[in-house]
């Protein structure tokens, strides 16, 4: 098989035991504040292009600063595989059944990942996504200690999706409609749509085509603008 | 609001007090049987089109025996709202955020779509779908109660899906590919889909269109069988 020359580490990650996942997820972020690592989440269903997108963005941020990936899913490793075959360094976090990460989780995952990103003495500051499970509902409901939550939705779900599943849209830090390249072979009205994200927060919505790379200079400018932020702050 | 025209009930369903939701399950099978309900429940992602899909199956179906919708949903009543449009009974539960059904609210969602399905004395055998949570992991692990159980996967969210969410394509009755009229705008390999959901387990797989009725007559006959030999068991 394939798999064995390209290989990625896997680690099953635990279920927190903290009772206050919330407090956890502040002390990660000061944690990551203090390591130098800008921790973003992405929130999206399954098939959106969570993985597509990161490869049209690394390349545009790994200019400023080093780049990796967290990649949670319930089984597999194909998504971890992608994005080292890309280059960049990669963990693939197994959730045992879990449809989300918490904070907990995150460091477990973190931890690992730091050793891929740092190999020498040196620890730059870096950017890291997480790729959360692909779900709508239940990563929204748990802090996993990132400095930005994202959101992608795409063309072919339709734009009624902010009024069904309204908390991720709610938690939204940006949202990111991909797949505008099949803007005319689906129904989706990206008016209604914005209107229908304004409705449950004021997240800034970049259009984008992980598929032909439109829209992605403007959305890599606006997550630098974030991380040069939290660096300064 | 158009909406005040064409209502549909809403339901806030509670969440089960049993803790044994598989016995509970099997005793709602056994109460839908004497009531002559034939109850399927369907999975997916968000937009992948489930209610589309319903739109299709619904007047193919209804030659036979009176048909009815329950949809599930965090929030909204956009899909309840579709169905009621297109004249067939349909109630909303709302499921106050979890993201999942359970069998007992279930049996809450039936109780009020009963009364919706058969207004008069005589209770003709009925076909009733259930629009599960938009979410290829948590309504896979609360048996509905339902006889059948359907996942719709489609052609924009990619053929990698059962690789990363193993227990509702194991869980499957029959897999349902949705959106082939894309097959040519998406990078998807129907015969890599068909062998991964084979690695998770027997399920037919059904390609089809609900925006152009491809596949449609085929999965209706389908269900037509297993509906007949249900009512005939």
């Amino acid at each position: 098989m394939m798999r064995d020359e390209r290989k990625v580490k896997i680690i099953d990650v635990k279920e927190s035991i903290l009772e206050d996942n919330d407090k956890d997820a502040d002390l990660l972020r000061q944690e990551l504040k203090n390591e130098g690592i800008f921790y973003v989440n992405i929130m999206s269903s399954p098939g959106s292009g969570k993985t597509t997108t990161l490869l049209q963005l690394l390349p545009r941020l790994a200019k400023e600063a080093p780049c990796g990936v967290l990649e949670a899913d319930i089984d597999s490793d194909v998504d971890a595989l992608t994005i080292a075959g890309a280059g960049y360094p990669s963990v693939q976090v197994h959730t045992g059944g879990m449809c989300h990460l918490d904070a907990d989780m995150s460091r477990q995952g973190l931890r690992e990942l730091a050793a891929e990103l740092w190999p020498a003495e040196e620890k730059k500051p870096a950017i890291v996504f997480l790729e959360n499970v692909g779900n709508l509902v239940c990563p929204a409901e748990f802090d996993t200690g990132a400095q930005l939550d994202l959101v992608i939705l795409s063309v072919p779900e339709g734009d009624d999706k902010p009024l069904k599943y309204p908390l991720v849209f709610q938690k939204a830090d940006a949202v990111i409609v991909n797949k505008i390249d099949a803007l005319e072979v689906f129904d989706f009205d990206l008016k209604k749509f914005r209107a229908n994200v304004a409705e449950r927060g004021p997240a800034p919505v970049f259009a984008v085509s992980a598929a032909t790379g439109e829209g992605m200079d403007e959305l890599a400018s606006w997550l630098l603008a974030q991380y040069r932020e939290w660096r300064n702050a």
